[in-house]
């Protein structure tokens, strides 16, 4: 490969070979050089010339792959948690995290992103606590628990978006009969490999006026109203004061853009692609600082473009149906089912009608990444194929 | 009045002396001095000692008075206006301004701001123009008029604000068989006094295609669900995007924030005083940029603190009866009426239940003030009776 | 003038007639109508149709006139002051200001713009004050003034540039045996129509620890280290921290821009006209909030495209001769010349060699303005002749 | 240990076991669990309950430790290294990088922060690249190289700090007959765990317009002017367009603070040490969107206090000699001697009186870390030994 062909692969964004530094850039090795490279390795010293092509690669390569992992397995698995796990102050949780098939085993699903099944049993609760890491749950099927958040009761029900930013106090209760399953997204690995982690118990048990269970939150009452700020509100922050986004909303969102597509207008993404993200009502920004979270409808038979993002996502289902491809890989997709996509690798998606006629045939998908980090670091970075980047 | 007494009254904000500077400061006149001045007028000079105290005065004394204006008034000879002014292309508007009695006949509800009331016969329309004052629209009675802001219809009814920031194009129609009234903001004495403005007219007539009547305009269908962004937007601004805040909303959001407090937790400004505040979804910012605009919720029988307020405000009562104390003058209100704050000028409000008992005896105010232009430039300043400021 | 004329004419920025309205936007005056505009006034109450084309014209029509003031004849108008009129408590200050000719005899050289010339007597002090508004000195000759601010000696020197952020307690002291003139710049005028002024009066006389004259203020020793910032310093402002731009380092930033121009580099704003701001070195930003102050070098022989710009600048000759045309009016101007340049006129300058070989020719302007008001609020427009706006 | 316990000592900072959670939270391992266990490995899974104490810790537990390097052995391995290792295209620089011991043998000085030394010897080039790795360099001693920054060559020169933001084209060349070290510092491994990193190769070999050596860079001409932004320049960055920070300016702060401090007045970061930060002179923000640097100046027998931030810093010893104290590890060090503070460890530094009487006996420290990462994300903490984080 020569420099001028790399050059010009990188600026068109078609595939290229990752290695910005070929072979030819090593000194030859002689008895001399090994010398030397003794001595470095003595005084823990590493020359740049032999890394330089892992560490600064012509764009992002990243360690994680694209994977899929199913959720009726999942779910299973985390059935059988709930019966052989007890949730408690040590544990905290019973959360099961995806982890990446080439991230060493470690439970993160991109390098930056935390994505767990949450568990919890008829009237169990799981501790409260409060930690730095930003957090989020989103709901794909199933409703009974209560996210009780600063000893605001929030509950959760099939499609709601549910943010708590880092350093509240939060804990959960499961208010009814049945067993309920969520998804937990997190800046876990992003902290973790920044090392900017603190966290601190709190309460065993939440008081006996958290374990109402108000189809509002307060948190909503204040901040759920379309435009409207609480004049009583100081300033706010880092991180959303709304606790929940209902599915309601979303849903009504989403069918407003496909609709004024359908009139002759704009909004939408793409033909057949509405989306929204999820934003802090006091800042308009990301709900969370170090997290993104949007809603994606694609019309029964649409395909999204092919997308690059510096950074990575996480994707799961959340009704319909499709084939996803991620760089190389395709999969069917079902209600559920969530899947990775590293930093750089081209994303693309097709919503495909299910075998029963009564559903729209759109596929929706909740995603998301840690874009915010890099928007605020300026290092975000988008190409869309047949676009310039 | 000496020097320390007026530092003591600058910090508890009661009343004080306006003048900062005494007459002893002052040259005793002399023929020579005459004759400097003399010099000074004709080389257009003046000099500061002899300003000084109407141009840096201890705190603002504005040259506005509070002053009320009945809507019941306004209404007649608004619909008056509608029998005899045509509404057409250089008039532009059949709209009639509130002039403060200080400001020397000029349309200016405050310094910095404007307020008119605006008239549209059944049928009419009012033509297509875009100026760089920022405007907005709210509706106290009435219903049937359609704002069509970059060809988007949007319409007007009872409790509605309606916001436009600078620069877009905008025409208005009357779809029904009824006349509607209703007020309008705008910045136009601020941009009068800084001589910022732009203005250029549009077309005559809107087109066939935007004489439609829905209910939700194209801008709510994209910007109207709560802590929702469209994917799809790029940098918006300056000034909202979401072009229409319903009363179905902002009642609910002051209705919420009373039941929080009677529940006994935060919310409202003060006891009995619920307020939201009207936002830009895409930042969280004031709905524009020169522009506050609120709603306040008095609870029967409930009393605010005086607050005085760098800058200027003008209210409307959008229902219920109540007494409202400015500085020194005081007068009971009801539905319609309008009344200017002067900067720094002390305002109370207390609620009183009318005369039938079906009502609910809280006093709504929508409130527009030009405070952000102060919080931009760090000018603001707010005492609260009572309270540091 | 046609609706699309108008629209033609402000795209081009060539000069428009200003009525955004014309005559034929009004309605024929009957004696109904009379009745009502009667009622309108007995109400206090006024018609847009009638101001509109006052109020909302295609472009900023200023209240101001270009004007220029002579130097000369204000410095000894100046120094008979400082014969004439003591300076202390009451009056504070021995400054002179400029009133532009339409602007109804009111000290105001623009809408929002003071500039005054200040005189202070050998030996003399103006007495400790603090008020909101933003101001700053700017010395065309002599030396020997310290201001203290905040305790802090600041030498005054030809050249020197030195602001005074709002509600900063400070004092001048003339510590030589001449007396010394320099101008002031305030928004004395912005602050007045906008009516955010507070005042307050300091000690009457400075400690002898502050009689000190040193070469180098603190503030100086603390932030005049380009692009360092003290580690110790928490958030400032509003308004730059640094309390002195000595000459020397303008001189030779100018000089830096022509020599680049003439190695064939940019950095100049235009072909022989070099230009540098003033900034906050804490935040980059202008130095005082609602002011910007720059100094402009055009050298021997260039000429400077026409600009218009929202809001309205004041110039100081600094050095040079030259001929300045604003609008249709045209000046020579020499050292010390005041001129003011109301809204959206075009200014254009020309640097003229001097009688003397031995100067270099250029004419170094300085200028300051009000752009920052309408950055903060998105309300600028600049539009260079030449260029589409 | 218990969970009160554990509060109490993250509130005081003093050192805590770091384990949030204690083996009380884990499940007793039964067949039954193992198998589900097997389960999640199967599915790639790992719960949280078992990884929890290693992932979110009462506070940051850094995977880097404390580690000194000593710079005259890294002088010699960079000087055998040109003997051997020529610079050219593919291994792009001959920079040899300080691997932290418990990182792997990674070439990361710490999780986020890249530290070498380069050397170049006389006559040669390093061939242009860009990359979007903010990078500085930092010179201890030594001079003759010149790096070429977007054509701009910048002279090297003792004690001067070279901001090189992201995606700028630059390449070095040694215009003298002795070789050259100096320290690079770069965001790489941020960059590398984030997965956000460009690369591309420019020419080969710089242009003879290049190979000028002049004292200042056109940026230093531009924008090396103290609070003087030049009016022709645009919007600029991420990162600082002024390409040169000379110690003359740095020195002269760091005695100025020393001197005020001396004089009674504040300016130094507590007493006896003094502290500048390189800055963006266009936005006042640290001079890379990823990397703070600083220098600090111990005056002899001075110690700080200790310190523990969020995230990490490289430290280089400027001048002078001293003790410095991380976590429980003490180095005695000396000029060029370089050393690694991870995450939350404790730092504190005492100057000590060098050997002969003719220095200063101050210890002057170059700093870099990864502290804008965290501010901007809002993770930032920063606990000073006996007050309250």
């Amino acid at each position: 490969m020569t420099q001028s062909s790399l050059a010009q692969d990188t600026a068109t964004g078609s595939p290229v070979r990752l290695q910005a530094v070929t072979a030819e850039g090593q000194p030859e090795v002689t008895p001399a050089l090994e010398e030397l490279y003794r001595g470095f390795e003595q005084e823990l010293l590493v020359p740049l010339w032999t890394e330089i092509g892992d560490l600064m690669p012509a764009h992002p390569r990243s360690r994680a792959v694209p994977h899929l992992w199913r959720w009726e397995r999942l779910r299973e698995l985390a059935a059988r948690a709930g019966d052989l796990v007890p949730v408690g102050r040590g544990g905290e949780r019973r959360a099961i995290a995806l982890a990446n098939p080439s991230l060493g085993g470690r439970p993160f699903a991109t390098p930056t992103l935390w994505a767990a099944i949450q568990y919890l049993m008829p009237g169990e609760d799981a501790p409260e606590h409060r930690h730095t890491q930003h957090a989020f749950r989103f709901v794909v099927e199933g409703e009974g628990v209560w996210t009780v958040v600063g000893r605001d009761p929030v509950a959760m029900r099939r499609g709601d978006f549910l943010p708590q930013a880092g350093w509240n106090w939060h804990a959960h209760h499961n208010a009814t009969a049945e067993p309920m399953a969520w998804i937990d997204g997190l800046d876990i690995p992003f902290q973790y490999a920044t090392e900017t982690q603190f966290f601190e118990f709190g309460r065993d048990e939440i008081g006996d006026a958290e374990r109402i269970t108000p189809e509002r939150s307060r948190a909503e009452r204040l901040w759920g109203h379309p435009g409207l700020r609480p004049v009583s509100a100081g300033i706010t922050g880092p991180g959303s004061p709304l606790l929940a986004y209902r599915w309601e909303h979303t849903d009504r969102a989403l069918a407003d853009q496909l609709a004024l597509e359908a009139e002759g207008y704009g909004g939408t993404v793409e033909p057949g692609h509405a989306a929204v993200r999820f934003t802090d009502p006091a800042t308009g920004a990301d709900v969370l600082p170090t997290l993104r979270a949007e809603m994606h409808r694609i019309a029964r038979g649409a395909e999204t473009a092919p997308v690059r993002e510096t950074g990575s996502s996480v994707y799961q289902v959340f009704d319909g149906s499709g084939t996803v491809t991620v760089g190389g890989t395709t999969w069917s997709v079902t209600r559920g089912d969530l899947f990775a996509v590293p930093s750089w690798q081209p994303l693309s998606v097709r919503s495909e009608a299910g075998s029963t006629d009564s559903d729209s045939g759109a596929l929706d998908l909740f995603r998301f990444s840690d874009s915010p980090v890099f928007e605020a670091l300026r290092l975000d970075r988008t190409h869309v194929e047949g676009n310039p980047r």
